[in-house]
């Protein structure tokens, strides 16, 4: 990486100008005029945009070498840039319908030039406005089943998915979840926060054994389980939607990992939204009507998901052990478990740990914010408790809908 | 491996004459008077016995780029030379006194330099002739335990352990392992091997959708279950034993998978030849005495790993999540339930699949191999079926017990 420099929007301009003539002769002509500007709100990476003079536009996305949040204290790997190009490409190669087109990589400068999906908003902030997407359910479905499904065993071979496993073995990234995620929001850290209000709260987590067990196993299976090949960061910030699309962006915590941490984040952050809006819609019936929309958004995504999985391993099963119903079912069973686990792990860390959502932390009422991160700290709590005990996804919409009310 | 070349005796030789003054001056004088033969009974690897005037003496070991047992169909990457020094550093740095010495290595010619254990007995020829080694079950304990303690995520920061993952990535020795332990012996295949008269019992096993379940489900375990840096090989031919040592050697077919993986193999080795004495000892009291001492043996090794694992996540656990005791304990009840039924499934392969043992095919008279066959079939089969309904080691044992009498 001797040659990496970090962008400025100039550097941005020069770069796309030289590949509009190559890479990018589809989206600009060799005459453009370019012009571009810094938008990025994660704490990893540069994203600018860059535009024409008809409008015409792309995004260009540089890590950098540490994670911004927490300003140069974690130094990252310049490596993710390529693992980020690498998932976009297995990915938008398997589920091109909802996998943000991926233009041009550059490994040297750790930067990626991609669609730009700026006609789209990003589900957090439309979730937080009680948006509905009527197609967010079955596209998430399709995206994780086919990802899911088509990097498994199930499917590749021993060979192949032993050289993708290494392809993305992913340390700097996953090491942020494994901290963030299983590890501090259960013992006193600096990187937690949360008000005082919730010390009880938090004492009770901490004070729990069979939850701090419950985290430890979904722990040791998110570093010991290559299932496949997930996207990593599957919250609401990393999907852009409308009506008709569903768009998953910044795979950049890639790798191979336990099938149900992806779907369960997923339902976390539909979760998380939920308890925000006991906060946020006031009127009752309007309130019921969106929550309604988010936990049927959540069932028919979790059923879709399955339902395909089990119709890929009935139609592609290419490992004649694993071609049988049975097994695909046992199968299933224990992403279930995970994908509950996590779902709950989601909750909790995002009420106490270091990175929070606007969905809950935007809400202006104190009392009314802090009853919302009471009631994700129970449900988390509960979800993570019982996660194994449910035997089937409907067991687990029940055990939901109970929490819920 | 542009120079490689398989050696001959003589290259044996003269390889080895040019290290006596380097690596091997403390075996050799550099005016060592050198002779070499091949004597390696293995199917993928020459092994040659280099000896001076006085008796001293090395093994090279180099890997042959195809499968010597099938000719040259099946070819294996000159990769698990290199694999196999790897895993004999690693096990060597971690547990000195059970692991085979390395001398050299020389990765284009894909062979090692090994301390001899001529000396000292293989297992398998040993037990054959009812041989008994009282420090055997808690060598066999102490390596398992700590060479499998120290590579797994107890231990290992989650770095370190993904840098390993990837550097004992090794496809062509594990797919042989996926063929012939848990596909073949569940279908028809042309590699599989048993005499006519086990048909039915064969067929019965094809038929039993239970069986061929758990099968799946150890395969999937084998493929996605990185827990800890495997021997990979553990059979009755992988040890060298006298009265007070025990060595492991020829880890090739290691890799990280699931940690009851090579405690299984082990077990399974010894019911092997607890079977095979039925059709040996003649005399009950004789015969029932060293099978008495072959099920104590694994009863000690079993509960001396198990033990030996407590104390060493009691006292050296580097991540606080799993620093915990119901933690442990929850890991090793699944480590038990991998163990028996890899143990079942080695039992299975080692009488209808392509390898089998000395134990059971070297009995002469024809009923009494058939009458131990069957037995090695049942035994597995309900161990496979069983294993996971064991609470604890001592539930096992008294499965074990009831399947034996």
């Amino acid at each position: 990486m001797a040659n990496y420099t970090a962008f400025t929007a100039e550097h941005a301009v020069d770069y796309i100008k030289k590949l509009t003539e190559s890479e990018l002769s589809s989206v600009f002509t060799p005459n453009a005029e370019l012009s571009a500007y810094e938008f990025g709100d994660g704490n990893l990476n540069l994203v600018f945009r860059v535009t024409d003079q008809h409008n015409n536009s792309v995004i260009l996305k540089q890590a950098l070498p540490y994670a911004r949040c927490v300003g140069e204290s974690w130094p990252l790997s310049l490596d993710r840039a390529r693992i980020e190009a690498d998932v976009l490409i297995n990915h938008g190669s398997l589920c091109p319908e909802h996998t943000v087109a991926i233009l041009h990589h550059n490994a040297e400068l750790a930067l990626t030039v991609l669609e730009d999906l700026g006609h789209l908003q990003i589900l957090r902030g439309a979730q937080i406005n009680a948006e509905q997407f009527p197609k967010l359910a079955s596209h998430v479905a399709q995206y994780l089943s086919r990802t899911g499904f088509y990097n498994s065993d199930f499917y590749l071979s021993a060979d192949d998915k032993k050289a993708k496993v290494s392809q993305f073995i992913n340390p700097d990234l996953c090491k942020i979840t494994e901290d963030l995620f299983f590890t501090d929001p259960y013992i006193e850290h600096e990187r937690n926060h949360f008000p005082a209000e919730l010390n009880s709260s938090v004492q009770h987590i901490r004070n729990n054994n069979a939850l701090k067990l419950a985290a430890a196993k979904l722990k040791a299976r998110f570093l010991s389980c290559p299932q496949t090949l997930l996207h990593g960061d599957m919250h609401s910030g990393s999907i852009f939607v409308d009506n008709n699309t569903t768009k998953m962006i910044d795979p950049e915590f890639g790798f191979f990992g336990p099938v149900g941490f992806d779907i369960g984040s997923f339902m976390g952050n539909l979760l998380l939204n939920y308890c925000a809006q006991n906060g946020r819609i006031a009127e009752l019936a309007k309130r019921r009507h969106y929550q309604t929309h988010l936990l049927t958004c959540l069932q028919d995504c979790y059923s879709q998901f399955e339902e395909q999985w089990l119709n890929l391993a009935s139609n592609e099963t290419t490992d004649v052990s694993f071609a049988n119903r049975a097994f695909t079912e046992d199968y299933l069973k224990s992403v279930l478990h995970d994908a509950i686990g996590y779902c709950g792990a989601e909750l909790i860390r995002r009420t106490i740990g270091l990175a929070h959502v606007a969905d809950i932390d935007g809400i202006e009422n104190e009392q009314a914010r802090l009853a919302v991160q009471q009631q994700t700290l129970v449900l988390g709590e509960q979800l993570m408790l019982n996660a194994t005990s449910c035997e089937n996804k409907d067991e687990f919409f029940t055990l939901l809908i109970s929490l819920l009310n």
